[in-house]
C-alpha cells in the first residue's frame, strides 16, 4: 500500500525542495490524462534528489518523475491512486563539463535538449539527438524514454548517445556511473536498463553524452517516389553509396501535404501537384565531397532505376530549413485536423510497404477516413495516423476508434513490429504491453522491478498497469 | 546449495543432448583456470536448451555456458565448487535467415563470428564486428561478453550491433525478443542486460544482427606520430574530416615493433627505424571520394600541424592486409615473449596520454621491465602489457606481479577509466569488480541476479566472486 504525498510527509523532505503545485505539473500534451495534486519537489542536486527518494521509500510515497513534460504516453502524470510526489528536475540544469577532445558532454537531467545541442555546437561538435520538442524536453526525460527523432538512422536513439549516467535508485542510493568511456565491460548494463525505463527503476540525475563530429559537408533533398517500396529501395541505394552518411530519411505522404495545404496554406511546397509519396533525405559527408553533387548523383541513379520521378536539392541553408519545415509542420497540421487515432509503430524494413498497403485496405473497408502515414522510414518507424473523412468529426468515430487501433497494433505485431517505436509505453500503452509483450520478457521485467523497487514507489502505473 | 551434474542428474536431460566431456571443454586460452568435469550438454535447438536449463533449475545444478571458448577472463570454465553442466552451443549453428533489404542477419548462438561475417559478405553487406579470434569465437559468446575489436570506433561493440535476442532465462523460460527493429520502446532493455552478462542471467540462443553497408571506398594507412598525444590530435583531425568514416584507429608502440622483430623476424615492417609510436588508420568512405587521396590529405594536414612525421598508404588490398598484419601479429609476439601481466583498460580520451606517461614512470621505478602499450586508441582502449627486461624471465616478477596490476588498475580507475574495457569480468576480475565497482551499482546488480536466478545456477563465480 502506498501513502499520499501530503503535508505531513512534506516535513520529511529537505527544506527548500518543495515548489507550489501549479497546474502545469499535472498536464500532458495530449490532454488524455490529468495528474493528481500531491507535492512537487524540485531538488537542487543529486544528494537532495537522493534524500527525497529515501523519504519516499521510507514512507511508501509514490514518485512521478518529471522532465520537460513533453512525453506523449502519459508517463509524466499520475491520474489515479494516492496523491504522488512529483519530482521535477527543473533545478538541475547545469552542464557540468564539456570535453571537446573526448567529444563528451556532462549534462544534468534538467538541461533541455536544445541547451545540450547548443553547448555541443559551441564546442564545435553536435549532439545529434533531434526532436520537435527539443526546446522543452529535458535530458533526463529524453533518456528515460529513450527518445528517437530524425537522426536515429545515423546516430542512434538516446541510448546510443549516452556513455554513462548518475542515477538515484528506488532505495535512495546514488549510482555513480557517469563514465566517459567507449568501452567498459564490467558487469551488467544498468545504464541501458534505466534508459527507457520511464522513471520506474530510478531517477537519472545526470548523463555523459556523446558529441559527434559535425560533418564537413552536408545537404538536404526532397525526392518524389512512386511508393513506399520505391522509397526503401532508394534508401538502400543511398546507404550503399554514402557509407553511413545518410543522416535522415523521412517519408511524407500526399495526405500529409494536403493537410499542410489546409492547415498551413502559406507554407510553400516544392512540388505543385502534391505527389503521393515524398522522401526527405539529409546527408553528412566527409571533406572533399560536394553534398549537392552526391545528392544529384543519387537522384540520377534513382531515376535510372525507376525509383524517383522528381526532386529538389536545397541550394542554401535556408532552402534546407524550408524543406525540413515541411516535414516538421506535418504533426502540427495533424493536430489542426484532429486525428481519430495515432500510432507510433515500427516494422522490419522489408514489411513496411506491404503493411502500408494492407493496413490501408483493412481500415478503409471499415469506414470512410483519411490516413496520414509518415515518419522515420530509415528506422522503420511510421507515425500512422487516422483522420475523419472530410466533413466529418473525430467524435463520429468514437465507437470504432479503440478497435481500429487494436487492429493496427495487431497487424504491426504479427509482422514482427512494435506498437511503440519511440514514444514509449507510459500509461497509455501499459495494457498493450501486457497484451502484446512476450510473456517471459514480462515476467523478467516484473522480477527486476520488484527487486529494485520492492514497494513500487517509482512511477506506479507506468509500463506495468496499475 | 548447488548439486553436481552427475550421472543421476543426466537422466533428467533430453536424450541425445549429452556429449563426452573432452578436455577441450575444460580449458581457456591463457591456462589460468582449469574447469571441472561434470556433464557436457549440446542442445540442438532453443527448446532443448530450455529443457536443459529447466532441469538444472529444478535440480540446483550449476550451468557453465560455452561458446567458442576464446574468452580471456575464465568465464567459460568453472574450477571450483560442485561439478557443473557445461552447456555448449556448438550444435546451434544455423543462420536462420538473412534479410539483405533490412540489413539484418538472424544467427544462432553457435555460429562463429567468421561465419556470420561470411554470410553478411555473401549478401553484399558486412557484419562489422571483427576480432582476432573470430574463426572460433561464437555469436553467443561474442554477445554474452559484449565483445569489441578493431571497428568499435565506427560500428560500436557487439551490443550496438544486435537488434534482438532469443534467450533462455534461468527459470528455463524462453524469451522471444528476436526483433529486427531499429526502434522499439516497449519496456526494459533486457536485450542489453543479457548482452555482457557473461552467461550469469541466461543463455542467448540466437540474435538478430545488424549488417552495415560496405563502404564504397576504403583505405588503410600507417602514420608515424611523436606521441600518444599527437595520435589523439590526429584522430580528432581525421574525425572532423571524415564524417564518421574512420573505421579503425590503432595505436602501436615501438616496443611492439621490436617484439615483432624478435618473434617474427620475417614480417616486413614499413619503417626501418622502428619509430616510438605508430597509428594504423582505416577509413570507409562514400562513393565519389578516393580513399587514398583522403588519407594523403589527412597526412599532409597532420604534418602541417606537426602531428605526423612519416607515413605509408596501402596501394592495394595486399598492402592493406600487410599493414593490418603488423597490428594483428603483436598479440602473438607478446605471447612469444611472455608477459608479466596484461591489462585491458579504457580511459577517457583526454586522460590517455598522461596515463601512458605516468603509468610508465610509476612502473619503471619499481623494477626493470618492458612495456608494450597498444590497442584501440579511438575507443580509449589500451592493451597495456608488462614484460620482463631482456635476459630475465616472467618468474623473476612473481612477487610483484599482483601488486603491479593493482597499481595499474588503481591508476586507471582514479582517472575515470575501466579495468576491463572489452574482455569482461569473468572469474579473473570478479574480485576487481567487487573492489572497484560503484557500491550502489553492485547492489543493484546483485538484486537483479537474485531476482532472475534465485538459486544462482547460471555461471556461478563469474562477475560475482564465488
Amino acid at each position: 500500500m502506498l501513502n499520499p504525498a501530503d503535508q505531513r510527509f512534506a516535513r520529511k523532505l529537505p527544506s527548500g525542495v518543495l515548489r507550489d503545485v501549479s497546474p502545469s505539473y499535472l498536464e500532458e500534451p495530449r490532454g488524455r490524462f490529468h495528474g493528481q495534486a500531491g507535492l512537487v519537489a524540485a531538488p537542487h542536486d543529486v544528494d537532495e534528489t537522493a534524500a527525497v527518494i529515501r523519504a519516499c521509500a521510507q514512507g511508501g510515497v509514490p514518485v512521478v518523475p518529471r522532465g520537460g513534460g513533453t512525453g506523449l504516453v502519459g508517463g509524466q502524470v499520475m491520474p489515479d491512486g494516492v496523491a504522488p510526489l512529483i519530482l521535477s528536475m527543473e533545478r538541475m540544469t547545469a552542464i557540468r563539463a564539456i570535453y571537446p577532445e573526448e567529444s563528451v558532454l556532462l549534462a544534468e537531467a534538467g538541461v533541455t535538449l536544445q541547451s545540450a545541442r547548443d553547448a555541443a555546437a559551441a564546442a564545435g561538435r553536435q549532439f545529434a539527438l533531434s526532436l520537435a520538442s527539443q526546446g522543452t524536453a529535458q535530458i533526463g526525460g529524453v533518456l528515460s524514454t529513450n527518445a528517437g527523432g530524425v537522426n536515429v538512422l545515423r546516430y542512434g536513439n538516446a541510448r546510443a548517445q549516452c556513455l554513462g549516467i548518475e542515477a538515484v535508485l528506488p532505495s535512495g542510493q546514488i549510482m555513480h556511473d557517469l563514465k566517459r568511456l567507449r568501452k567498459d565491460n564490467t558487469g551488467y548494463d544498468l545504464r541501458d536498463l534505466l534508459i527507457g525505463a520511464e522513471g520506474t527503476l530510478g531517477i537519472i540525475t545526470a548523463a555523459s553524452l556523446v558529441m559527434a563530429p559535425v560533418p564537413a559537408e552536408s545537404g538536404v533533398a526532397m525526392m518524389v517516389v512512386d511508393s513506399p517500396s520505391a522509397a526503401l529501395s532508394l534508401l538502400s541505394l543511398a546507404q550503399g553509396r554514402m557509407a553511413g552518411g545518410v543522416t535522415a530519411f523521412e517519408l511524407i505522404s500526399g495526405q500529409g501535404l494536403r493537410f499542410l495545404d489546409q492547415a498551413f496554406p502559406k507554407l510553400q511546397q516544392p512540388f505543385a501537384d502534391r505527389p503521393d509519396w515524398l522522401v526527405l533525405i539529409e546527408v553528412g559527408l566527409p571533406a572533399g565531397l560536394n553534398a549537392d553533387q552526391a545528392l544529384e548523383t543519387l537522384f540520377v541513379k534513382g531515376a535510372d532505376a525507376g525509383l524517383v520521378s522528381d526532386g529538389v536539392i536545397a541550394q542554401s541553408g535556408q532552402q534546407a530549413a524550408d524543406l525540413w519545415a515541411i516535414r516538421e509542420t506535418i504533426p502540427l497540421a495533424n493536430r489542426a485536423i484532429g486525428a481519430i487515432a495515432s500510432h507510433d509503430v515500427s516494422l522490419p524494413l522489408s514489411q513496411i510497404a506491404e503493411f502500408i498497403t494492407d493496413a490501408g485496405a483493412m481500415l478503409l473497408a471499415q469506414g470512410d477516413m483519411r490516413i496520414n502515414c509518415f515518419g522515420h522510414l530509415g528506422d522503420g518507424n511510421l507515425h500512422y495516423n487516422l483522420f475523419p473523412a472530410e466533413g466529418r468529426g473525430r467524435e463520429d468515430y468514437d465507437e470504432i476508434r479503440k478497435d481500429l487501433s487494436r487492429q493496427v497494433h495487431q497487424m504491426v505485431v504479427s509482422r514482427g513490429g512494435s506498437f511503440s517505436a519511440e514514444h514509449g509505453v507510459g500509461r497509455l500503452k501499459a495494457a498493450d504491453l501486457a497484451e502484446w509483450g512476450d510473456p517471459a520478457r514480462l515476467i523478467a521485467m516484473r522480477a527486476i522491478k520488484s527487486a529494485l523497487d520492492p514497494r513500487g514507489i517509482m512511477n506506479p502505473g507506468v509500463i506495468f498497469p496499475a
